[in-house]
């Protein structure tokens, strides 16, 4: 496992997987690239990577497979469907699924490619379309540690904070647990600002008191002065941010885990999406309490 | 209003009050000071300060008085009972409430302060008792600009982030809104690490992959490994933070405001302190899941 990945194929190019791509391909990588869109590709087939028309077409000529697609149907198309990876791989790939899906899902892949011979990785980021260009994302591994440390090179040109969790699913449920926190801070800010808004505050004003202190996150600092601006444009998707928290809040009934924050952020962002506000960013939460229906 | 504070009056000299009243000592200002338990002005009275029997006997002699009390109930006293500020106060004085106290109380306050001659601030801090030794609080002010500016001096001794919010209660709305932050990134945190705990992650390893993208949050980085340490000794109390909780419940249903997380948190911190752990730090919240009470 520690010979050199030479031929990496990426299957999904979107905001996230395209710079991320990039990088590989920067980083002196063969590249073998399929995507839904195929325009999506043709920055880096200009740059030198190689079109595949499926998965199914790709999965043979790697030694490591990255998956960047949007929700936990695509992953299972792209790894068991027809035309998917698993059914058409040679012995030894890896696999890299960077998507944020479900952990259940992940061991389901690493099973399947133990079958064939082949080994598995989860391996969810943060950081956002930011950090995917900027190489700086932070990746948090699940699977064998063999292939971990095969695949390090390439984490290491996509990402900054890097750390192997457990097992199969482990990179997942780390996710899990990323977005758990952020749906508590997010939660907290918008709850805070329109608690200012409320009692006449000025909350631009009341964040230079709060945003330093022990009621500082990311979320407050990040996107509460989105919010008084209404700028509402997507950082983090709030249909992808709803997909995570339904992920996680499945997990967690398994798990017969009671976590009623996490309940309530899910039941707070259906009706954000209900609202029609699937394509905004997270930060529309706060429209959501302005419009007095939380 | 813009002459110099030269005595300052300081009643309530628990872990906060009596580093804050030892800083105004050092910065030169004479000192009368009263406190519930007088042994606790002890450290104080060796440095010059003088003792007074209680608030009434402490208040004709200052130009501004500092109080730092538990309750509201214990402000209330402290202002208006038998021995109370008002109404033994000279015209002219600057009351300034720094304890956490209800909002529609400081605005009583400052009515009556000024049918006294006098002006009155709501300034409650954060920052802790670490904050308050160093020097370093952020200090939320609500009341009229004049008496802002010649309290500011005082503030100057004590904090570093001062910043005036508003009219009477602006302070107090400040610090409600501070503290919903802190109860939505500590529900986060506290949820975040319950996951990760009970899906066989190591979540100090977690803690790794999530402290400093967008789930990062001063909750999560200082309570987080103080939990997973098992580490409950108070910076903040739970019975502190349960009565911000209900103070901010209350003003918000004042004004008719549906805060769905402000509530959880609030009957979450109920059940931590029926659980018999009123005296310990808030991250004791994490016991509550542990054992399975969430």
């Amino acid at each position: 496992m520690s010979k050199e990945i030479r031929t990496v194929g990426f299957v999904g190019l979107g905001v996230m997987g395209n710079p991320m791509a990039g990088h590989l391909l920067a980083g002196g990588k063969r590249l073998l690239v399929n995507t839904r869109s195929p325009q999506k590709a043709q920055n880096l087939l200009n740059s030198g990577a190689e079109w595949r028309e499926s998965p199914a077409e790709l999965a043979p000529d790697c030694d490591a497979i990255i998956t960047m697609v949007g929700y936990p149907t695509d992953v299972e198309n792209v790894y068991f469907g027809p035309k998917g990876l698993i059914a058409n791989c040679k012995p030894g790939t890896i696999f890299i699924d960077m998507s944020t899906s479900r952990p259940d899902l992940a061991v389901k892949i690493a099973e399947a490619a133990g079958a064939a011979g082949c080994l598995a990785l989860d391996a969810p980021v943060s950081g956002g379309d930011l950090g995917a260009r900027s190489a700086t994302l932070t990746i948090m591994v699940g699977g064998p540690q063999a292939a971990y440390d095969a695949a390090l090179p390439l984490f290491q040109l996509m990402g900054k904070t890097i750390v192997r969790q457990g097992g199969p699913g482990a990179g997942q449920h780390t996710k899990m647990a990323n977005q758990i926190a952020i749906a508590g801070s997010l939660t907290g800010t918008v709850e805070s600002l329109t608690y200012a808004r409320s009692a006449g505050l000025d909350p631009s004003t009341v964040l230079l008191s709060i945003s330093s202190g022990s009621a500082g996150s990311w979320q407050l600092s990040n996107l509460g002065p989105r919010m008084l601006k209404g700028d509402f444009a997507p950082g983090f998707y709030v249909k992808h941010f709803l997909k995570d928290l339904r992920i996680a809040l499945d997990a967690a009934k398994f798990m017969h885990l009671h976590l009623p924050m996490l309940e309530l952020a899910e039941s707070l962002f259906t009706r954000v999406s209900n609202e029609g506000m699937d394509n905004l960013g997270t930060q529309a939460l706060y429209c959501l309490y302005e419009k007095g229906l939380a």
